[in-house]
């Protein structure tokens, strides 16, 4: 079978150079980024930190030279998912693609590309040490699940959840994958909203009182638009959050490393689609839009260029 | 007549060198800077920008070596209210005491330590070049009236607002200067919390569109705790945010400055003020806690240290 990743960078390698091990797969990748890709193939894809291999993984940064492919695994940050899956889009003429992207609103795009799409979330976490190098920096598991209005057929959900258990990643196949979503969109909604504003890592966010209340208005807005969408959630995002001030007191979610760092983030996926979805589905969700509003305006700052005086 | 600014920054020494030029005043400051102190005796207390001259005044860091003053002018930044009103308290055993300061809170203070207590709402604004050396930036008129719960004689409110207006700095005398406080302060919740939380400066912050809906929100419930007060407002602080986005587009409010030099900033007295009493009064304010929480874990980040890993 072959797989093809789409947005080969830190969790596209992991997800990557495991299914790559597979005698039954031949797993290539389609990323942008020519240094990484050629060091990938010169050298095989090198995963370091909880993984510790190297893998054959075909690359390319021109998704014409990519052949037909069953699956695919798309895992670009959420503001590439349109440009990278209409490029991709080719790759997958009967094949279905699965996001391990953050947030929400990535499959509606993938959808209009290709014919069917699996929904995932996903724990696993790594990061980019070198071109064609990443460490596996943490575990966790993968959920995955026919997308609703596109959806990939089961067997295909299975065939990928089979894939990646075999190769080493813990993943669990279900008809309905949004509760598993949702959970950690909501979490994330919370955590990363609040490590973007106050730039603090998520346990320290949470011990102070003022904030940690803030997560929950933003937990509770998106509990309400999950109910009002029929989605039952996996678990408590309040104890998630909880679990996370534990096993990751100084951990800077993802939002904050982008605020520091002056990136362009995530937040249209997480805060910003909960507050769409509440205003479509009548739900107020005013901390969400507040924080949306506010994250942009950081990412606006860092463009804007004073005038002399 | 003996007059004592306590804290002579930008602001005080603004004051402090009006009032110095007039015949029948003897102007003294109090302030810890030594440096500024130092210049200010030796060189005279130079004002540049839309002023521009040299007053005499007496500036000490001890303020044992300051004699009794009639009336006094504190305009330190809030968080040092009480410490400066402590140590400056023997100055004004029969005196009365304007505070100039931002938002709320400050007259409270002055007046666990002063004999009868002036309010103060100012628009003039300036920054300090070099010791002894303030840039008048902005003008603008002030307003003055006895604070209710240790009111200064009204004949003193009008020795002030006389001898202002005779220095140069227009100033109104007023019975209840409250709605004149409540409108900046209600301005500065909105303008000053979203500069430090968007780092934008405030009228680009005002034109992104759901950062301005915030300020809408922030402005709704200060209102509403004014309301709750009995307080009229002096005007619309909508039409104030406008009107500030036409005079002063790149402006940075204080609360940004503070925020990119990661000085504390005066949200206490601003955002958490509001809040304060909102919660006294049972006057919902979620966007002022909400602020006010995010401004302070801002804060609290910038002492945070990170464990080697």
């Amino acid at each position: 079978m072959k797989v093809c990743i789409v947005g080969c960078g830190a969790i596209g390698s992991l997800y990557a150079a495991h299914l790559a091990r597979l005698d039954d797969v031949e797993a290539w990748a389609f990323d942008l980024a020519r240094e990484h890709v050629d060091a990938i193939n010169k050298n095989g894809l090198r995963l370091t930190g909880l993984s510790d291999f190297v893998a054959t993984v075909h690359a390319r940064t021109d998704a014409r030279e990519i052949p037909q492919c069953e699956l695919g695994i798309i895992a670009t940050k959420t503001m590439f998912t349109r440009s990278a899956i209409e490029a991709a889009a080719r790759i997958f003429e009967d094949g279905a693609v699965c996001s391990v992207q953050n947030g929400i609103g990535n499959e509606e795009i993938v959808a209009e590309y290709v014919p069917r799409v699996i929904q995932g979330t996903i724990f696993p976490a790594g990061h980019i040490t070198g071109p064609g190098v990443v460490n596996h920096d943490a575990g966790g598991k993968t959920w995955i699940g026919p997308f609703a209005t596109k959806p990939a057929r089961m067997e295909e959900v299975e065939q990928l959840a089979d894939a990646l258990n075999r190769s080493g990643i813990d993943c669990l196949a279900m008809a309905d994958a949004r509760g598993a979503q949702w959970t950690k969109l909501i979490f994330n909604s919370a955590s990363n909203a609040m490590g973007a504003l106050t730039r603090l890592p998520h346990g320290v966010a949470c011990d102070q009182e003022g904030v940690r209340k803030i997560m929950s208005v933003l937990v509770k807005e998106g509990e309400a638009v999950a109910e009002a969408l029929g989605i039952a959630l996996d678990s408590d995002p309040e104890a998630l959050l909880d679990y996370g001030r534990e096993k990751a007191y100084y951990h800077p979610p993802s939002m904050l490393q982008d605020v520091m760092a002056e990136r362009l983030t995530e937040v249209d996926a997480l805060n910003g689609g909960i507050a769409r979805l509440g205003r479509e589905l009548g739900i107020p969700c005013p901390m969400n839009e507040a924080c949306t509003a506010m994250i942009k305006g950081l990412e606006f700052s860092w463009t804007l260029e004073y005038p002399e005086h």
